[in-house]
């Protein structure tokens, strides 16, 4: 393992994560996902702590839920953004839950390049969960999880992830684990909410050729950049970018639906949808406990 | 146990409970009131996650001490309302949460028919911690082993419940329970604040006769209500409406008072007999634990 | 142990207690500092509630972390100051929580005096983690604790407290306990926040010589007391009251820096010396730990 690809110490993001280190994590997560009993023993006596300094009740419970299956003990720290506002405040803060005697840190926040910079400076492992625009690691973890599952190997598979690409730390996170996997990724999304950064790594496609995909990955919107002018309103963006009905039954019969939720039903994705059984919303968020689990139990090895 | 009258595989209401359940119910509560050790073994290995929607510090705490007192890992779940507006939303909540692998859920929220929706799509067992006006079903479970202790038995008490009726899940759920174990329960409250709709099943009656009781149920004002004009003042309500220590006096010497807390002192209830020898009040949250915990753990077996 | 004087079944503040008891607490800190397990057995079963009436995700995360290392349940219950906002209300929030079967509670609320008022009521042991400008007793252990396992011995030393002495829980606290261990205890304040009715437990120095001593000890500036004219400005404080890298220089070579934390970068302490070689801040936060896991032992055995 080298710390630099991401993987070691810290778990940061996907990025130069080698395909072998995912496969290792997804055969253990299959592992947790078959095991027999609720809670394990494996993390006996270490202390998890969660720190969100951007809410996020799903993702922390998720965490939490995976933490104490593994019989660690799990402990919240939850800051409003407004009082921990600057990234330096964001290191004293870490700083101080650390020298308390945690063995590792699930880390939530705003700001990028801040987590970069505490991993050089906190020597407990932290798990990034969510940091700005950057990455998101343990969801796209879950989704190649869930992709696999579903279709036995993810190599070969066309993967079109649909929304705003460029707020998106969903899409960047799956757009490297599912590339280093051997899926191909193309991104379909509104010119405004387009990463042109990405461009090299994935292309544009019109939502018509977006949906001849084998996984079509809905994003959440989000609602509030309508105020700042970025989307005209949720009629709209449902008519132009959504996953309707009509869509739906021009995607391959074959294809499945994800989206990494909280879903806005009748925005990017119609009501009907979201329990179809061709989508796969609730399973992946089942899934992101084994997942979470692997990695947890990964760093504190 | 049949499913149709809330107890089954949800704990939704007392409303069509049969005594026998109950009994049963108040029967293990007492087991747990007298249990020598603080924890026990019996839901090792179970998570059970309390989800507010609605903010009540005091019905969660007790709810998680009655969860990890049966060794079940206790997990949180809230909500502010605002993030979690629509019932939509709240049943896509509840659905994440149950994917993630939850053995159970406590369950409070405020719109009233939304909790019966969930129940119907929602395959963990659902207990229910206060919907809307409708049921808070493990208050008056309390409230009734808290009279049954005191009494013996409640078949044949003479139950005054006075305040506002009109929005008490707490008054309709004590309404269902204690007349199916054999108790005349009475109301008394302002004209604005009756539910006529409860009338076929106890009438309402003077504060004067009210008082001619086994059992004073206060109720607690909800002061908010008073900047919508539905209420005086803090007052007149206290003068009208309220237990003052004269009123006290004009109780028969045997009948106890109660309240489901947190109180409003010297508005519904006056200071001086909050902890009076005849006040239950906080008899009857030292009951909430092991009434808890026997429900939980009838819904888990 | 004698009840009067803070110890004995609650543990309100250091004043009136004896050096024998402090040191007694300060070994059994420096025993949990040492033990090789994360999680030991000695208050298993045991419930121990941290009630917040005033925030601190800290000092609550501390007491959180003792707690469950010392085997016990911790259970959180955090209040807004808003919804909780009489001296009242407090009592019956605790006494509630109380009646629940709590063993012993962790308390942090502001209005002075309440609790000295709920300690006579209140049959629980209580623990306090501060409480407006009174005491904040672990602080002030860990901080004696830090002393004392740098220097070998607290007698003898010279301490300066820099800062806004009139609002400190911590500068009194430290205050009681150093001087009963046998330090000197100097303040140095702006004027309108210089507490005169410490005056004859300790002198106010000027700048120059409060660093003449061998712990420095910095106090956290309530920025929020600018907006009421009681500090001119971040810049001003720091030029007048703050410790410099320059002032820092003019300490003598063996003297500390310490700083009860969160700090204020560049305000009350130069952001070059938090993690200082001289500087204990982030010892003193891993402190918080062992110690507070010796008071609450104490208090429950």
């Amino acid at each position: 393992m080298t710390q630099v690809k991401g993987i070691g110490r810290h778990f940061l993001g996907l990025k130069g994560v080698s395909s072998t280190e995912l496969t290792e994590i997804l055969d253990r997560a299959a592992f947790w996902d078959q095991y027999p009993e609720k809670v394990a023993d494996v993390l006996k006596g270490k202390f998890v702590v969660n720190m969100f300094f951007e809410n996020s009740t799903r993702t922390r419970f998720s965490f939490e839920i995976a933490e104490r299956r593994l019989g660690a003990e799990a402990v919240n720290f939850t800051a409003a953004e407004s009082s921990v506002a600057k990234g330096e405040s964001i290191y004293d803060t870490v700083r101080t839950l650390e020298s308390m005697g945690i063995d590792a840190g699930v880390i939530r926040l705003k700001p990028v390049g801040v987590l970069q910079e505490l991993a050089g400076k906190i020597r407990v492992p932290l798990i990034n969960a969510g940091d700005g625009n950057n990455e998101h690691p343990t969801q796209a973890l879950l989704d190649m999880y869930t992709i696999r599952k579903h279709f036995g190997d993810i190599r070969g598979l066309t993967v079109s992830i649909i929304g705003d690409i460029s707020h998106s730390r969903v899409a960047r996170s799956n757009l490297w684990g599912l590339t280093t996997m051997g899926a191909k990724v193309r991104f379909c999304a509104p010119p405004n909410l387009q990463a042109p950064e990405l461009a090299e790594y994935a292309s544009y496609v019109s939502m018509e050729e977006a949906l001849r995909a084998d996984v079509v990955m809905m994003l959440r919107v989000q609602l509030e950049r309508h105020a700042r002018g970025m989307i005209e309103s949720a009629e709209q963006y449902r008519r132009d970018w959504g996953l309707t009905v009509e869509r739906l039954e021009k995607m391959p019969p074959h294809a499945i639906v994800m989206h990494p939720g909280p879903v806005n039903r009748n925005v990017e994705i119609d009501d009907e949808i979201v329990e179809h059984p061709r989508s796969k919303i609730f399973t992946q968020m089942a899934h992101g406990v084994p997942v979470r689990m692997a990695v947890i139990e990964r760093v504190l090895s």
